[in-house]
């Protein structure tokens, strides 16, 4: 422990009694008896209500706050976010049931991502949220399908920006990309929405995620009120929604820190004024899905054998990549990184030593946590992955192996 | 196509007629409006038999093959596969149940993995499968559910080996390892075996899998019998059961060329009178899944949306990594390389280019073709993602974003 090695950001949104681990007011023991079954997500109710307090504390009170649903689907989940935030994205037609389901108004959704299909579009349409374009066939798509249902179609243009968003864990504008259409080409498509009659609401401006640095999301945020201001001029109508993405990352790995937010939100506060007063109609959107739920939920597997081999502790449990995917290393990441990983009912424990713990597949990739320090474990404890409430479940192979899936569970 | 680069090897598994590929005898675009919807995977029956059959060409006749469904778990693969092979290897208990309802024998079953459940022991020894033990404790909680059941456990030892598979994609022998019990330990294990009156079959020894190079898979089979032999003597009864696992790799990457599995069946021809003679009652399995299964399939998706950004070319299709990890580059990959890829039903096209094909998930790392040459395409064409037969559908995201599971046929 008293080595110079990067640690882990320090996680306090879980209290720890008796050794051990608290979620939701619940001891993880008990939270365990309750489910019934492992492995679980437990997501954190007042986790996620402090953090969308944390960023009114400091983002202007002007900015509209919208959940990205992909980050975590779980309708109990998006119900929870629907009554806290102004707004949803979604991704999919899947996704849009759920945000309508949870009794989000149709206005205050809006649907990102290229490929969408005709059936999403025309659901789209019916429901009568904003459709962020991402290609100019998405347009004269759109613009038919609106013609058959004999409704307008609400839209948005998403820009692929001619900057980038520095440091972002995943650039996602500037350069050649599938997101959005070249900011060079957005007047031409401007004029055309015109043509077409749809009803233009705005822009989307999205340049990349799992950002840490407040710095280079400040340099953003100023070259995307610059880039929509521009682009305003040859808007069909007055712009009335600017969404400027999101990208607010959390820590997952040793050595990495909380992003900055304050100092985003004082930031905002000096680029405003001159926004409202260019586009004095604007609601000024962040979108964020990972910045709100990643560090409210956990991932709970059991420890079902505990092996030494040749000099290694292994402890087996019964999660693994299937549930977890970004936790073992195999999600966009280059190099292997740990997680925080504790042993949830045993937090400090008596002993401590150094294990790797891994799943019940057949591959050598089935990796929670490499050679990590924590308490002294056996068959029947329960370890505990931190930073687990976004792209966990949904964005892992769950049928890989025909083990069974996880549960989840809001607490 | 006149430079240096390196190529993916030749797939000739599918003929293409008038332009079209051909599956299983049916056109892609036939086959396409049969399925009704894409994205989908389908296989092919005939060239999963003739796999087989190269097999039994090459291996010495008393060389039993064994299919580990985990490649492919589709309930009509592994029926098919049934009909073809001496055996099943399976990795979980509802793989257990889909092997059982394929019709293949019990004793012919054998069950892998760290971390069985109680739940799975139960059913496996209730089957009268083999299981092989990957743990000591392992075998203890076999021994106390077989006495529970009044049913004798029908158990293989899984041994980590001493030695290492060179060149192999997946090591999963040699040093510290989560999988088997280290060689050293195997003496002692077989002596409690023998007072738990377990009912020993054998050893299960795999050091690795995705390899290319025949020769480093001759050296552990090598390797392997001798291991095998050693053991042996330390057994509470004959040896009936010797599992040397697979590994044989198929060419996923351009430069990567075919396994000559001529020469491990050479070499194994002239390993096996040994073997026999010092373990005359020993059954030789070899488990394949990937070789069986992986060039058998293709993933087929549809062209939503072309588009152009800043001078590049993107097919947006409605499949993507949410469907097929791999291809995306995300699954046990450090660098990014492209699966073989082509537009399925104009194979060579009237004009060629240089496009990405991504998915419609909104992040970058949905990626199925990175700037590759290929038949210029349009919105409907149908994209074709070869070598998809194995690990594709069941070790990828498919709830990620909540867009539609890919459908599967055999044909």
């Amino acid at each position: 422990m008293s080595n110079a090695r990067p640690q882990h950001a320090a996680l306090t949104q879980f209290p720890v009694q008796d050794d051990c681990l608290q979620i939701g007011g619940i001891s993880l023991t008990r939270l365990a008896q309750r489910v019934g079954a492992t492995p679980f997500y437990a997501y954190d109710r007042e986790a996620m209500t402090q953090r969308v307090a944390l960023l009114r504390r400091h983002l202007p009170e002007q900015v509209h706050l919208h959940y990205a649903m992909k980050a975590n689907p779980m309708p109990a989940v998006v119900q929870h976010m629907a009554g806290l935030v102004d707004g949803i994205d979604v991704a999919s037609g899947n996704e849009l049931r759920v945000a309508l389901d949870a009794g989000m108004k149709p206005e205050l959704i809006s649907f990102a991502g290229p490929g969408k299909s005709d059936t999403e579009l025309s659901c789209a349409i019916a429901s009568g949220i904003v459709i962020n374009l991402e290609s100019e066939a998405e347009m004269e798509r759109v613009a038919r399908i609106g013609a058959g249902l004999g409704v307008q179609p609400k839209v948005a243009v998403r820009v692929n920006p001619d900057f980038e968003l520095k440091s972002s864990g995943m650039k996602m504008g500037g350069g050649p990309k599938q997101f959005g259409v070249d900011a060079e080409r957005v007047p031409g498509m401007l004029r055309r929405i015109g043509e077409l009659q749809l009803d233009f609401h705005g822009f989307h401006i999205f340049s990349g995620s799992q950002n840490l640095k407040a710095a280079s999301i400040q340099e953003a945020h100023e070259k995307t009120f610059a880039l929509a201001i521009r682009l305003a001029a040859d808007a069909p109508r007055p712009v009335r929604l600017l969404n400027i993405g999101g990208g607010f990352g959390v820590p997952y790995f040793p050595g990495e820190e909380r992003l900055d937010v304050a100092a985003i939100g004082e930031n905002l506060k000096r680029l405003l004024p001159d926004v409202q007063r260019q586009l004095p109609e604007a609601n000024v959107v962040i979108e964020l899905g990972r910045y709100f739920v990643a560090e409210a939920g956990v991932y709970v597997a059991r420890v079902v054998d505990r092996k030494v081999s040749r000099g290694q502790v292994f402890l087996v449990t019964d999660g693994g990549l299937h549930h977890h995917l970004s936790a073992s290393g195999n999600f966009g990441q280059v190099i292997r990184k740990n997680y925080p990983v504790v042993i949830g009912n045993r937090v400090q424990g008596q002993e401590r030593e150094v294990v790797s713990v891994v799943g019940p597949l057949c591959t050598p990739l089935d990796l929670l946590a490499d050679q990590m320090e924590m308490a002294r474990a056996d068959v029947g404890d329960l370890v505990v992955v931190f930073q687990s409430g976004a792209y966990g479940m949904t964005a892992s192979p769950s049928a890989f192996l025909s083990h069974p899936a996880a549960l989840e569970v809001l607490v």
